[in-house]
């Protein structure tokens, strides 16, 4: 969408190792004015889905989905990267590899948390090889909960993640897709 | 605060290690409209204080933070437990110990999202020993930014966190004191 592009050429930075920063106002400065219009567009396009639950990873996604419940007026439930002493009973588990931090996470969900009646909402900040994302698919697979709809601020469409959910039927909103990027400049996907 | 007392009676579990279990609505899912609750009333509190920021750590203070600059309409700023790929330039660095996960965290923010100009408002969703806190205090020191408040869901009032920052002369507003707690009950500390 238009707002998500503009702010990304206004205040993204292409850095080397196909990194686009946008720490200024997405994950670690946190616009809320920003991450009011991400909710919204979320809400707009998967109110009438039946939502029950928001998903989301750790740790800039909350922002994201805390923001989206704020719309649908639902409960956010966050998967957790390391295992808290606060976590105990039955957990769901997926491995999961970050691309920002390069390593393995094993990220747990409380099962009390996630059942066969949620209909669930996935959104994240990210999507690049989509790992996260096949992460808390899996969860919600191990739950036999219904993933009715997946909202991503900024999509690496050079990357297979977007392209490889989409092929798998998941309705995949990605706010904007960054085909192709450089010194030079950003190149959007036009929307279909 | 009546409407945080009332919650953690009503799902808060006691457990051993003086651990308050409440992640059925603060630290693992997320109740949005208990959120908005704790935000709004972080607003009636300070909204005289000239906020320019909100303050927090990863990961679910940003939860608080961000439903609290809702209503503040200023950015989120949150430190940062592990150095991410994407992290560069100057950063502030504090360590922290984390009574949750049982290990010392160094947490870092980017210097360009705090200086000498900023009024803070920290938030978080617990206090005990205040080593969160006092890592984002110090942050805020080497950034020379004034902290203009501190907002805290849960205190753990007979742990020293929260009454070293009021003999300090710090303008901390915790929503529910815990004084006590056991298998038997919880002792909440009546307020001022």
């Amino acid at each position: 969408m238009k707002f998500m592009e503009d702010r990304i050429l206004k205040d993204g930075q292409v850095r080397p190792g196909n990194i686009l920063k946008v720490d200024s106002f997405l994950n670690h400065q946190l616009d809320i004015t920003l991450l009011n219009e991400v909710g919204k567009a979320f809400y707009e396009r998967f109110k009438d889905k039946g939502v029950t639950k928001i998903l989301t990873v750790e740790a800039s996604g909350i922002a994201i989905a805390c923001m989206t419940a704020n719309y649908f007026g639902t409960p956010v439930v966050f998967a957790k990267k390391s295992k808290s002493r606060n976590l105990d009973g039955d957990l769901y588990t997926s491995v999961v590899h970050s691309f920002t931090y390069g390593i393995d996470n094993t990220v747990t969900l409380s099962k009390k948390f996630l059942g066969a009646d949620d209909k669930v909402l996935i959104v994240d900040d990210f999507l690049a090889n989509g790992k996260a994302v096949n992460g808390l698919l899996d969860i919600c697979r191990q739950a036999g909960a219904e993933v009715v709809g997946i909202g991503i601020a900024i999509e690496k469409g050079f990357q297979r993640g977007g392209d490889d959910l989409r092929e798998r039927g998941y309705d995949l909103l990605s706010l904007a897709v960054v085909d192709e990027m450089s010194d030079t400049g950003i190149v959007f996907r036009k929307e279909a």
